[in-house]
């Protein structure tokens, strides 16, 4: 990929003259920023912003690493195939008029697709606004030349964007807004060819770049995308546009790319460490915070100190700090004390430190000094956040010293910031340059801290995972043998018995065809019972009044069988079981994503489970670490963890249902789904009452 | 109050020649905006600002209506002495070193709280920073003069706020940002004598006030402040500081003021139709976008428009608009027939509308006109939200028609608005003076546009409200006469009967003494059976073993009622009741808050309880629509509506129950608390299956 970041020349194909038009505006970006030779290709132009301009790509002369093109599309695939002839490793399409247009747009873009498959030509775009870096000062885009006025202010941040003008757009408001530096911005529009993970793969890579940040409509490869984020510390945030049904279907009609579903994709990211966004700037803010501080070591603690001007913002701050799990830090004598030389004698300090009135004694300077001395020294103080205020009341910081008392002790500093308009923007702009996140509202500052304190460090050191993708860790059963033996829906006594064969609890059961084996396994089990009818092909019981609960007697047992017989009408079998008490339900299984491939599901159950929606999604093979994260993901999670004097559930055990559930889908292509409702917890102990394993029909199957 | 607002002469006592110090802001903000006569009173000066200074309030000449007092705290209550002698009819006492300080400035507090009941003199403060009126230009206060700098342009929202430093540090920024006009800001600091609710109260009917956001950290009576709500058609908006339990330690260091429960607040607030925010901007953006809108319908639809000029955004902005209740439109064939003249054949139009291709046809403007007449014109469109660019590629557009389109068909406008930092700032401030809100994140663009289509209106016309305060609305019965005979805690079988007497439906129960007397009532209800001991002061019967569940036999009943007999070892009567089946646990109650009075709680029971915390509140009494929008409050609510073919709950019933609870609070003042716990929702009807009712006891009572 180094061509297309490092081009040592680059040609313009479709450069014009006229100014104000794309292709004029390459070249004018070019000539700004890259030193390199730059090669307008246009027939009816000798010179084009004071470069020679050639008639076609091979009259170029050497060194060209790079063409951007900006042709019609029609006649892109046809100036693809001469950059091919030229050896030109890699080119960027920024032309758009593709698969984003149609079925015309989308044979155009496969016929220039086939050419690189065969060619081994990298393409980049098309329908994209190619890539901004500002370290390099590279601008290879058709980016309004604007942007140059901005200042191009560096930072640690790369940018991915599956969106045209959002990416041009945007930039030119974060730079002139001062509100972050940015390493790279890099626009891949339809991806015909280079996606988000060849990107991510290089700017893991890329010293410039600390942290990354992506706009997609969609995961070419999301098993990539996860196995890259696992592969470094660099942290990676992700906007998935498309999340909600309005959402994927604004999406379908955009770029010409569908959205995965919104639960499996939050489920993945959150597998590999990625932060999700909801919103642009939040996305730029996360990335930004998590740029700044990517030094630090994940999980310090979540114990904040909170420097304010005025208490109601300090009161503000800790109540939406609740919400981010973030906690106000109990300060030290010590601190306590330091903080007492500044302040009235009536007032004794807290956290939030409300510094109102030891600024009309001492002055802001000295106030705000003293106070974030003391609270950078407390060990009780993992991050700190600082009020500021810039247009009068005498509250001028130095804003310098701040940053560096608390460089020294490597604590977190977070800026709100409000005030004038121009002394805002001034402080914002030095806060970029000494390296501290700062924010117009607190509400995002606190939500930035949460992202940084809260986020867990996901690394694959658990070198296991690749061996269990082919199930390894699964025994030798002779049960398991209708895994590849049979097809369609297996019924619930086979289902379960797969399960139990992998080390899944499940209940005491036995089918049974008369009333006397019925009776026989009720002597067997003890009351209360169940009894279940099993016809073929029938697989929502309950709905068929093919299911009898609380049989307390032999009475019961008998009423129950003849009534499930009737019912069945024809061949099946009774399935006696042991009627395991539990008040907790939840639910556990495997779906097959065609993109994602066998993924877990585990959720509550029971009446709850489809008006709460608590259901968590993981991709197979999980780790055991993998399973109890999913586990700490459900809403219901202070319900696992012990109420009323309750038992908590045993996760560990939860946890390895849910491995051998993903190594299951690993192991047998076949299975298309394993559902286990209920999976009830009794006395601590996840069990799993109900369960179908569906598997592939003939010729079904990967 | 006219007196604060529109004071006929102003003495600033405190006044002094020294700049930079309050009190001379005070005097020189006076000169700058106020026309009427200004008496500074200090007895060391001759002049202040060019006005004749007095050397005491008893020296100033008449007309005046109003006091600002900057002195030292000690000299306030003398100070107050003397103007209540001199007949002032207001104060604002903008000092601090009261309450906030401790016991000394506590004690102060109280003695000029004295002087003012005894008195009648009004006094607004202490602690605080007075008032800003926008529209006349009054600056009633110490806040910096950098304030006419920023223009101080006029708006339709008034802030109250219980903070200085906030009230004017945030009223700089808002107004030099261009975020949105002010009609007025009152600081009302320690609210020694006026508050909210006064000011309020007189804001409601100030015709320069549209909307009106408060930031309040204590409700000084709450009761007085959702009436107020409820008596106009005026939106209010309330940041509640201290809503968690970290916030509200932190509030009690802050204005000496202490929180009220977080729940308890956020139901009463729902009930009285005030939106709720959960930050500063969040506060201001939501006051701002309704006093732009103040004269629509509520509720008028959710139905939403968004143009676009990147698919990128309109994708984002469809998923948060699924979050906040907004749906998008889907458009006539009239209003796509017209889209598609503007746009390129390849492109059908949809919703988000992708203008790009348009605009590269047709240019910014007209596509934007074009599309704007459109969606305007369609009726399946109750609202549009339009994204701007300020800053290049030629996005230009003309607000003003875009804002006249609008305006014609009365469809509510948002921008989103990014770009060059001066540009964006432009755009901002004549998107201001065309009343157009705009907002710099899509996120809060769409939540704005979720709190203006979804706020319900709540307002007092349910007369028959009043009446049940003393409970009219409950039958007579002597089986309620224990309410006013009995104190303490009553025992289930004697609570239900309270419960039935009042119209709840209880389950079929019978006490019993015996074993012939509970199989007489086996016989009467039929199996299953519950049997519970009811041992004097045992309130917690499943943890004392009290409660045998699922008694299926006469051999089931003997058994139990032998064990309870046993367990009670005492006196104490067994309470055999039905046992009732239902999937969903409710649990619904009175709580008597010692600021609020008796209010209602209605929740989700069993096992989920405490882990979802899943509870709504009302203020006693509910008219049956409080009762209702309680209901949908609830996280379950899809639960009860009906989900896998069960039978959805009888909404009315539910609601009825809560109505009744209420009525016997505010009817009782001797309950303390009922709780019944479980309701359960039987074949959809809630049925009061277990319930205590726990009276004061002697001398406890109101």
């Amino acid at each position: 990929m180094e061509f297309f970041f490092r081009p040592k020349g680059i040609a313009v194909i479709g450069a014009t003259p006229s100014r104000q038009k794309g292709g004029n505006i390459i070249v004018s970006n070019l000539k700004t920023g890259y030193s390199g030779p730059v090669y307008p290709v246009n027939p009816r132009y000798k010179e084009i912003e004071g470069f020679t301009c050639y008639p076609s790509v091979a009259d170029v002369p050497d060194p060209v690493d790079l063409a951007i093109v900006f042709v019609a599309a029609h006649m892109v695939p046809r100036v693809i195939a001469d950059c091919a002839g030229r050896h030109i490793p890699g080119v960027m399409i920024q032309s758009a008029g593709f698969a984003e247009t149609g079925a015309a747009g989308e044979a155009l873009q496969q016929q220039t697709q086939a050419i690189a498959e065969k060619t081994g030509i990298r393409l980049w775009g098309p329908n994209c606004m190619g890539l901004v870096d500002t370290h390099l000062r590279f601008v290879f885009s058709t980016v309004t030349p604007a942007i140059w006025d901005t200042g191009l202010p560096s930072g640690n941040v790369s940018l991915i964007a599956q969106s045209g003008m959002l990416a041009g757009a945007f930039l030119i408001d974060l730079m002139s807004h001062g509100t972050m530096g940015i390493a790279k911005v890099c626009s891949i529009g339809n991806k015909m060819d280079v996606d988000e993970n060849d990107l991510l793969e290089w700017l893991i890579h890329d010293p410039d770049t600390a942290a990354i940040g992506l706009y997609l409509e969609s995961l070419t490869d999301c098993r990539r995308f996860m196995a890259l984020c696992r592969s470094t510390s660099k942290p990676v945030v992700i906007l998935n546009g498309g999340k909600t049904a309005g959402g994927a279907a604004a999406a379908q009609s955009h770029t010409a790319s569908l959205s995965a579903g919104g639960a499996l994709v939050a489920g993945a990211m959150a597998q590999a460490g990625v932060v999700t966004a909801d919103g642009f700037y939040q996305l730029t803010d996360f990335s930004r915070t998590l740029g700044m501080y990517a030094h630090l070591p994940p999980r310090t603690g979540n114990r904040v100190a909170v420097l304010t001007y005025t208490g109601a913002a300090g009161i503000v701050s800790a109540d939406i700090m609740d919400r981010h799990g973030l906690e106000l830090s109990q300060f030290s004598d010590t601190t306590l004390k330091t903080l007492q030389t500044v302040f009235p004698e009536w007032m004794p300090p807290a956290n939030p430190v409300d510094m109102w009135p030891g600024i009309l004694l001492n002055g802001s300077q000295k106030t705000y000094e003293t106070a974030m001395q003391a609270v950078c020294g407390d060990p009780g103080v993992e991050a700190v956040v600082v009020h500021c205020f810039a247009g009068g009341f005498s509250l001028e910081v130095d804003l310098k010293r701040i940053a560096e008392t608390a460089g020294k002790t490597g604590k977190p500093l977070f800026c709100w910031i409000s005030g004038e308009r121009d002394r805002v923007y001034a402080f914002q702009k030095s806060a970029q340059q000494l390296g501290i996140p700062v924010f117009r509202e607190v509400m995002r500052a606190v939500e930035c801290m949460g992202v940084l304190l809260n986020r867990p460090q996901v690394m694959d050191t658990d070198t296991a995972s690749g061996a269990t993708a082919n199930g390894r860790r699964l025994k030798q059963d002779p049960r398991l043998g209708v895994l590849t033996s049979e097809t369609g829906v297996l019924d619930e006594s086979v289902s379960k018995q797969v399960l139990e064969a992998c080390g899944i609890p499940v209940v005491e059961e036995k089918p049974v065809t008369s009333l006397e084996e019925a009776r026989q396994a009720a002597a067997d089990f003890g009351y209360p019972l169940v009894a279940k009818g099993m016809a073929p092909g029938v697989s929502h019981k309950t709905e068929s009044n093919l299911v009898h609960l609380g049989i307390a007697s032999e009475q019961d047992l008998d009423t129950a069988v003849t009534a499930l017989q009737q019912a069945m009408k024809g061949p099946g079998r009774i399935l006696v079981q042991k009627q395991i008490p539990g008040k907790i339900e939840l639910v556990a299984g495997v779906v097959r994503d065609p993109r994602l491939g066998p993924c877990v599901m585990c959720g509550l159950g029971g009446v709850f489970a489809e008006a709460l929606n608590d259901t968590v999604f993981g991709v197979a093979p999980l780790t055991l670490t993998d399973a109890l994260a999913m586990i700490d993901r459900l809403k219901c999670r202070p319900m696992l963890e012990g109420y009323r004097g309750n038992d908590p559930v045993d996760k560990n055990a939860l946890g390895r249902i849910l491995v051998t559930l993903g190594d299951l889908g690993c192991a047998y292509p076949d299975i298309q789904e394993i559902d286990i409702n209920p999976l009830i917890i009794h006395k601590g102990t996840p069990v799993a009452v109900d369960a179908l394993v569906v598997l592939a029909r003939k010729g079904e199957s990967e």
